[in-house]
């Protein structure tokens, strides 16, 4: 018999397939590979690329714009929003709308166009981090901006257009809606229990240790109990904290660790899978508050098409999270980071 | 500059990009074809499937499970809920779960394998939506059941795993997050308009017309104005009615006609595209309401990828509804139905 299971933040009921449970070689699937051809985010092509807002260069005096950089952020060529301007809200009858306001950024984290990032020292991994945290930073100044949301596409099935790998920055003046949904979610719980509704979760997780996946001294990874996909994996901070770019630098460091931890692992289990991979944080113009935990969300693309839940909105997940968890809790990886990434 | 639109039902921001808007050619377009092969809904096959719960046959006396349907209803060979048993709902430590209770059916659309659903006679088509309303009826009886999903998978890229035309219907004991999202929001514009926020789009839209796709006595077919994805398409009846079952047999007849033609229409647009097609109405035990106004969702499915969509649940739409509006309003068709689909 299926079970029905209710996501304890936003109360989503998901349908968990026990019956028909699938394993990780009974999705078809893409393993991302590299196609090469020319790569506008490639050292040497510094000017292919809207000139640079942030980059990191290991020797000092290097010029903008040139070769030497370990990362390196660029506004997004295409940008889905323009950063000029002010929002001008208005009606269109009975219709709200704005100008499309904000910022679209692409950070790209390395310069080796060959590396994934699960094959990246976990260094430099955390110089990534390190980068969002800069932007994030800066951009909350302009108080237009009400939201930045953070994600990876790794993968073309995943919706990445380009393959040197890079992670996007968007700042917003709305909240999107999952954002909400998640806030008031918690905030509810909040109301209830006086307690954060993702440390219970934690807590009892790390009790039971079915949905467990991997743990450091700051982080745990975990199967939610109430996957949308099958080996959706979150990261969490294990005390409470509503905003990725507070973190301590500890924090980071173990964060990387974490990061890599579940990209290899995940490449192992699932062969290279595309995925999807978002920063879910509290707005960025509010205080530090008790009821929201941000939390990093990882959801591999194994089945070739995800059109009844793009359809329908309502999700079947073929995979119970603790067999998924467990998958990923014993492939035992070890580092593959190429000897060319050089640097430790 | 680009625009934020808000859905004025569930309050959701949409991206649309104007600089970059995208007509139906720039699209990665992947045309559904049929493959052949065998296939265990045509005719012949009858014990391939689990018995028939209902068809339509136009000779009486004909044998289940036998030949000579026009519309043909089984239980789905894999079911992802189970029909039998209690709910049985329970806490797991903070969590909620219950038994996957429900039913999950297929409606075979017609015994020829070579049509699609654009391709049928709208007498068939009309026939196919009174197969939904029997079974919803049926169904409907069975307490347990909260609410019927009704949508269709369109090729293999928006999630059908067998080609031959058909609908889904899923039966379940809980709302899905989006019918609950719909309703909440309905209710909120209801209690402080005292109308209906679906009414109240219809007028405005038909009054400004740039939006609207095509019309017949009962329906409207129209571009919403923050659509998540290219191309999407509401059919909504005109008059207010919270409930799909409850139509008349005139607007079956209207919304079998307006069915066909804006698939049709996208055929021609979009070089037949995959799509999914989703029925919303009200949950089936609620009395009839004022504020819950029931559509049809056509969702095609162009861009390869929706994996940004997907990881973030959050929209940019590359195509104004007003210029996808314009192409499907402005492409002539002509009934394109086979010689072979005979009967009328």
């Amino acid at each position: 018999m299926p079970e029905l299971r209710k996501d304890p933040i936003v109360g989503r009921w998901v349908i968990i397939s026990t019956d028909r449970a699938k394993r990780p070689t009974d999705f078809v699937r893409e393993a991302v590979k590299l196609k090469g051809g020319f790569c506008p985010f490639c050292p040497g092509n510094e000017n292919k690329t809207p000139s640079e807002i942030l980059a990191y260069r290991p020797s000092n005096g290097a010029q903008k714009d040139s070769v030497g950089w370990s990362v390196r952020v660029v506004p997004n060529k295409f940008p889905a929003l323009g950063i000029e301007g002010n929002l001008n809200k208005q009606a269109e009858g009975m219709f709200d709308k704005m100008n499309g306001v904000g910022a679209h950024e692409v950070i790209i984290e390395t310069p080796d166009h060959s590396l994934s990032l699960a094959q990246l020292p976990a260094k430099r991994i955390e110089d990534v981090l390190w980068a969002f945290r800069d932007r994030i930073l800066d951009l909350k100044k302009d108080r237009r901006f009400k939201y930045i949301l953070i994600f990876k596409n790794h993968g073309e099935a995943a919706g990445a257009s380009l393959e040197h790998s890079h992670s996007q920055l968007i700042a917003l003046p709305i909240l999107p809606a999952y954002v909400v949904e998640e806030l008031q979610g918690a905030k509810q719980y909040y109301i209830y229990k006086e307690r954060c509704v993702f440390c219970d979760a934690i807590r009892q997780d790390l009790e039971t240790g079915t949905r467990i996946v991997a743990e450091n001294e700051d982080f745990v990874t975990l199967a939610p109990y109430a996957p949308r996909f099958p080996f959706e994996t979150w990261i969490m901070p294990k005390r409470h904290e509503s905003a990725f770019e507070n973190s301590s630098s500890q924090m980071f460091e173990n964060l990387a660790k974490a990061i890599k931890l579940l990209l290899m692992k995940a490449d192992r289990v699932l062969d290279n899978p595309p995925y999807n991979l978002v920063i879910h944080s509290s707005p960025v113009q509010d205080p530090t508050n008790e009821h929201y935990h941000w939390h990093i969300e990882f959801m591999p693309k194994l089945t070739k098409t995800a059109g009844f839940e793009w359809g329908t909105g309502f999700y079947i997940n073929p995979t119970p999270p603790e067999e998924a968890a467990k998958f990923l809790r014993e492939a035992s990886v070890e580092d593959v980071t190429p000897q060319s990434a050089g640097v430790k």
